[in-house]
């Protein structure tokens, strides 16, 4: 398992205890069963307990224990649900976690602007369903059941964004408290804007690192008149990721393109007791009227089929559809099935699509000799994939073999024009990186935002950039 | 005429001159007419020439010029091609302009991966010429023959909007010299990233004040296999904005949906010798597969129809579509031929769309008293609208009639949720409104950002955010 960053804790002063207890009374919580289950998240890394837990119930409370870690400097850290990958949400300097459990209202649905207001601790599919009654749907969709404020501080994304695009794309205005305790708001809900600094953008992928998050604003859609899924295997890896490619080339607006290779096809088989050919796979969703729907599949087998693509399947009916989909969000959990008891790392990059076929070979190619099991997984579409290592947790060779598969595969990203990750986010595991895919420079500018943000470094201390250079 | 903003100018220190003038030679200019032509540009203030003007060739030279300005403490103001409307470009406060004409090439067409890399002299229309055979366009369309640079330093946008987003949207990554001359990279060319804090979107909109933007990758497009423009007359403006909220809550996927009043198609008729039915009109456009933009225009027509819409009038040949397409982007133009003399005031406001008829309708009503000709258009899709007042030069009275009903917009949009800019930006002229549309502890982080970046307030001083609270 991964030692954490070296960091020094700094325990809560004595005399700020009984002004958290008089603030929160028993929404004040210390005990080690609270603390530990907000020392862990879904990143290969140990235990890590805050010293508190608080359960803030509206943005003023958020904005009194904001207030009181400032004059204090005790560390501050968000928490949805603890499904982030790469450390995000572990206080490794010790402080308070900011749990959103009861702030996870609806605030208001305004379907004629297409967009919702939320608190940060709704669940993604909780919008779905609050909102179904209007004809609209979010659809932001990691693997994961993870909170609106967290998906909007990792910048998250998922099957869906090669046509809706990410939490980027898809968050119009937040209200975030300050270091200063001030609450702002960083944008109207007009479409577009050209007045101040893009304070939205800023907050969208901080981490919890410039302030806290306490409400999102997101945009909707209106669901689809038709929906068409369907599968069609590939005799290779490389075949299935050319025939990707020349999708999008051919500016079919597709709206899921995902990829899985033989073993994650075999994990999610046995997982979700599905009876899918176990070869390289292109998993398709196709969204608009009867007839759009119908010439875009037409396009898409066609160019499958030039790619040796076989055996297209159609799911037209919504359970079937369904079932698909759903066996492919649990990838991540299915995968953790191929061996009960081992810690997964779950890699991310993304590469112009033009690179993405290269980069995915190469993978493949330096993984050929792992002793462990492994799938590859990828919202291929936008040149995004993953590698799921499922390694023993006893065994330092092996994590530090998964360690060197990441490194190599990061590099190899960033020298394609890509990035380190496409959607989990930076938190600790990927701090190293950003200097290689930034440069000194770049990463000098993102440090003067946080230090003029957060001059006290209380908010979750120690992720994304480093303090000091 | 409005009056300039009281700023101390700045005066070129003696001995940076030489050193001026030994790095650039003859592209250092310091002539009455180089710098006059660089003293002013579409808006309504007066002449304002900066101390010098610089022409660099490359991004080598932007790092030698800003390097000496920060040594200085010399104003350096990037410039395009002088369209911006509310005094983006005008050197308040003295120094440098630095003028993008000589760089001004497309530096790279990535087909596959639908990105195009330009220098920021690069003027919009001209990223179309170059990949034409590409089967690509760029679809960024405001009314000037704007640059790419000064398009990204505005988030401009444009009537393709709608459908295509603005410069927010399509900015992929920039290069940027930043204070301490060095050349940063925002962002890779992957299409989603969740590492670090997003720096693209942060000089996207900062109108020269944190950096000096040498290098943009945009996003295009393939071009659509089918397109058709249509007009179609209301009966009133209220049932023009009417039928564009539906058609925009109907979910089709419209190119571009803009909104002219009256005066607008008679001003329009008139310089561009077309024979349009003089009443409140909405222009069309739908591109797609053929059986797409059929589909998208019968939506449309029943949506119009209900609301009064008449005369539904089409254009599929592509010249008559350029002449439509032309009369509009050229509506500022034929708008000032309404009163030969007169100077312009555009405004800007966006609002949520299902605010758009009531904001409409109330800025009609304030007009209706007023001595001088005005229109009134609109990329109505986004719930962006201006009105354009042609004011005497030489009257105070009327200066400050269209200052207050410039005012009162502003404010309606702001109470309605919208904002001050939808994309002519803030520069001298919105400076005022940004604590109403934002609050003071926003614009504090937003003076925060500019102290951290411009510690000796050299990039275009005295815009978008004052220096001091």
């Amino acid at each position: 398992m991964n030692n954490l960053p070296k960091s020094v804790r700094r325990p809560l002063p004595a005399e700020s205890i009984p002004q958290f207890e008089s603030l929160f009374g028993d929404r004040f919580v210390t005990s080690e069963a609270v603390r530990n289950h907000h020392g862990k998240d879904e990143s290969p890394y140990p235990l890590c307990p805050p010293d508190a837990v608080i359960f803030p119930l509206n943005e003023n409370e958020v904005v009194a224990a904001v207030k009181l870690c400032n004059r204090y400097g005790i560390p501050i850290v968000p928490f949805g649900i603890g499904s982030s990958l790469e450390g995000h949400v572990l206080p490794i300097q010790g402080g308070i976690t900011l749990d959103f459990a009861q702030m996870n209202r609806v605030l208001s649905i305004d379907a004629e602007d297409f967009t919702v207001t939320v608190q940060p601790g709704v669940i993604r599919t909780q919008i779905n369903e609050e909102i179904r009654h209007t004809g609209l749907f979010f659809p932001v969709d990691p693997g994961a059941h993870a909170s609106i404020g967290g998906m909007t501080a990792t910048r998250a994304s998922g099957t869906n964004a090669v046509r809706y695009g990410t939490m980027r794309e898809n968050v119009v205005s937040l209200k975030v408290v300050t270091a200063q305790g001030d609450i702002i708001r960083t944008s109207s809900r007009a479409r577009k804007s050209s007045s101040g600094y893009d304070l939205t953008h800023l907050f969208v992928g901080s981490e919890g690192t410039l302030g806290i998050i306490v409400e999102i604003t997101v945009r909707v859609y209106p669901l689809p008149e038709s929906i068409t899924a369907a599968v069609c295997n590939f005799p290779t890896l490389a075949d299935a990721v050319q025939a990707v490619i020349e999708i999008m080339q051919s500016g079919t607006a597709i709206a899921r393109v995902e990829f899985m290779d033989e073993r994650a096809v075999n994990a999610v088989n046995r997982y979700s007791k599905l009876s899918l050919k176990e070869t390289p796979l292109l998993l398709f969703e196709f969204h608009g009227s009867k007839s759009l729907v119908q010439e875009q599949a037409e396009i898409v087998q066609e160019i499958a089929r030039e790619h040796g693509g076989v055996d297209f399947e159609w799911a037209e009916r919504p359970e079937d559809r369904t079932r698909l989909w759903t066996a492919r969000h649990n990838s991540h959990y299915s995968g953790l099935q191929l061996r009960p008891g081992a810690r997964s790392v779950a890699t991310d990059v993304c590469v112009p699509i033009s690179r993405l076929a290269d980069c995915v070979t190469a993978t493949a190619e330096d993984l050929q000799h792992v002793p462990f099991p492994y799938t590859i997984v990828g919202h291929v579409g936008d040149g995004n994939f993953h590698v799921q290592m499922l390694i023993d947790p006893e065994s330092e060779t092996e994590w530090q073999m998964s360690e060197e598969i990441n490194h190599r595969l990061v590099h190899r990203a960033i020298e394609m024009d890509g990035t380190c990750s496409g959607e989990h986010g930076v938190g600790i595991h990927k701090m190293e990186f950003l200097k290689v895919e930034h440069g000194e420079a770049a990463l000098g500018l993102m440090r003067m935002i946080k230090h003029a943000f957060d001059p006290n470094n209380i908010f979750n201390p120690g992720k994304l950039v480093s303090w000091e250079a």
